[in-house]
């Protein structure tokens, strides 16, 4: 038997988790501050709610992991949380609106494997459904610089919208049916640049002219405000109109906001078909980690599109790419090796030893003893190796004085001390 | 398109996740006092580790979810989280011993569905590799006793031997390879009552002579001493000896950490063929759920036959079922039905709610906004259905006097406060 991981999957050791449940328990919280309520769904979806034509689309279902129940149903591996949202909406049609809700879990696509690319990986997302005002887009904006910043990471907000780029589409001579594969290359301007742009339009039948005249739009450089009355003059129809309405709304409820990281970058169009309005996606500034942390949008057609509703229900919603953020973030010094805080190391004894041992655990102190009878030197360097902080050595001498011996792991001091000021001591730090 | 769940699964809406959240963070912190640190691996794993002859058996094969991915490899969705952590030793030899982790993570089993069970569910684990030592086993026993006590819920712990039982077997003349099917027949016992056990073992070919002298020696019935006086009188050989040894000194040691809730019950045998020695499972008492909530044992061969060393690696640890705990503990009063802690409802102004809904979130103070700009009333009944304790509603008047409305949503009562009270008073509870 070939022992190993799965192709694209990793263990994560404990170093490695307790710093990536810190950061989810950072971002659990940001969420619930922002008024997201926790919602749970399966990893095992229907496969026909993934292939769903309002879904996720052709590109990612070649990604998708399929298998059968004993039962011979179709079943998938679910690529995202928002069709299953979508699904979960669709079934429980009497929740009350807004309903917003996050959801941090794993998902699973059988893609390439590039560095930072995993087949099994974690998304954080949050959502409001059920209203349409960008008061609710403001939301998730804030709601994402204040996780960046608790973070302590450097981050802009690049904001575009797609009524705009629609807009932008049909005044340089874009067919309808073309707005969906010219976005898609759009989007790869800040990422290939601008001959792979020109390169693919090109292919995509435009002519030369209009591809200048797009280019010379989509690069339009300024204030956030400064270009939307640049747009203004330039661009006169309907889709331009309502996207540049929306964004001046958008601002104006992020500057009452007080978020200042956003910037209107009018390339920007995100890959993904469903998106019906705002967009939006976080770059790390003077970081090593160049590609997009968290990404989101407004897409106000998906959900009612999977119920079959006439109507349509609203939503916008982020997602934080956990593993690409845990990478901008790593750094082999900041890292706790550990979670134990102190160590017993009974010498001929075992008695006194648990009773402490116990006290200190009933003191939601996170201690551990020796299992194995070893001698001090082997049990320090245990201590040591998993980075525990204290140590306790209760032998013969300090039962006679009724202490017990501390010992820094760090500073190498060592004291003398009654169970009352040990337990002082260690819940201190 | 058909929507609904995939068979076996169900989502978890927001009033239970959030008790399930707080019963997970339980466990969590419990399992950190104890030393145990967390490890994470893949759902996905490679088919062949899954179908290890050393894993978890043919019986729990043909419940196993298997699948390709896009180079044709057989992966397997994980079954437990044991197998997963006998491969990660067997990867990472050099981990220094005795390493004690936990996983808590969903495992799939596509097997029947009853009231209860699902194909996708969550284990709660903690492990302890790499030590021989009843202290081992005494506190993993000590960490369920933590546990269940922090969750408010009455229990007892049964507790045998694995080698007792083989030593009772040898006595009463079974064959030893006929020890394993002798043993899963055995541990029907509690559940399905004499008559079961005995029709079972008639077909095992035992012969009625030898069911009589078993079913007496097993249900032995005394205090934890008592039986092993009895039994230490009747059965005299190596394996009971051993096994005797082993139960005397666990009860020693879990004496010494002040464990009062385990119970030596003979009959208690698991039906998992990799235990060696101890095993345990622990029943809630009056309680509507007679399931085990909680099992597990010492399997000192698994790892090493997995890592094909020539030597033992020991392991003893648990598995806590959280769906049965959740269902045991399940009480619609107690249920918090939200963690959105206060509800701003503007009218006709936005400015000013804005500005409070940042200073009362940058207090971690969990708080939510009307976004879809509905009266009072409607509001209200908006907060009131997601429980949301407080509402603060800001409008001319209170604008006018610098200070805001804070209803209480239970006692209906309603002050006006200024900013600086408003965030003492929410922040207080």
């Amino acid at each position: 038997m070939e022992l190993g991981n799965a192709k694209g999957t990793k263990d994560i050791i404990p170093e490695q988790k307790i710093l990536r449940d810190s950061i989810i328990e950072k971002i659990k919280k940001s969420f619930e501050v922002f008024g997201f309520l926790p919602l749970d769904t399966p990893a095992l979806e229907m496969y026909d709610v993934l292939a769903s034509k309002y879904a996720g689309g052709s590109e990612i279902l070649k990604e998708t992991f399929k298998l059968k129940d004993q039962g011979n149903r179709d079943l998938g591996l679910r690529y995202d949380l928002t069709v299953p949202l979508a699904r979960f909406m669709a079934m429980n049609p009497s929740i009350k609106m807004p309903f917003k809700r996050y959801q941090i879990a794993n998902v699973w696509r059988d893609g390439p494997i590039k560095l930072g690319r995993y087949r099994e990986f974690m998304q954080c997302d949050a959502d409001t459904v059920g209203s349409s005002s960008m008061l609710a887009d403001a939301e998730i904006i804030a709601l994402t610089e204040n996780i960046f910043n608790k973070l302590d990471l450097s981050f802009e907000i690049k904001v575009n919208n797609r009524k705009l780029i629609n807009g932008i589409l049909e005044n340089v001579g874009v067919k309808e049916k073309n707005f969906n594969s010219a976005i898609i290359t759009i989007d790869k301007l800040a990422k290939y640049g601008i001959s792979v742009v020109k390169e693919e339009l090109k292919k995509n039948k435009m002519d030369n002219k209009d591809i200048e005249k797009l280019l010379k739009i989509i690069t339009i450089k300024g204030t956030n405000e400064d270009i939307l009355i640049e747009l203004k003059e330039k661009i006169k129809n309907k889709n331009a109109d309502q996207g540049i309405e929306e964004l001046e709304e958008l601002f104006s409820y992020l500057n009452l906001m007080d978020v200042k990281s956003v910037r209107l970058d009018i390339s920007l169009a995100r890959g993904l078909s469903y998106y019906t309005s705002t967009v939006f996606e976080a770059f790390l500034i003077g970081n090593r980690i160049t590609s997009s942390v968290a990404a989101g949008g407004r897409y106000d057609k998906m959900i009612g599109n999977f119920i079959q509703s006439k109507n349509e229900i609203p939503a916008v919603g982020i997602s934080f790419g956990l593993d690409v953020i845990i990478d901008a973030i790593y750094d082999e010094r900041k890292i706790k090796k550990t979670l134990t805080r102190v160590y017993i190391i009974p010498i001929k004894t075992l008695n006194e030893p648990l009773k402490l041992l116990k006290k200190l655990r009933s003191q939601n102190i996170n201690s551990d003893i020796d299992l194995n009878e070893r001698g001090i030197s082997k049990n320090l360097e245990y201590a040591n190796r998993y980075r525990i902080p204290f140590v306790i050595i209760v032998g013969e001498n300090e039962l006679k004085l009724g202490k017990f011996k501390l010992r820094d792991m760090i500073s190498g001091e060592e004291l003398m001390l009654s169970e009352k000021e040990l337990i002082e001591k260690l819940s201190n730090h």
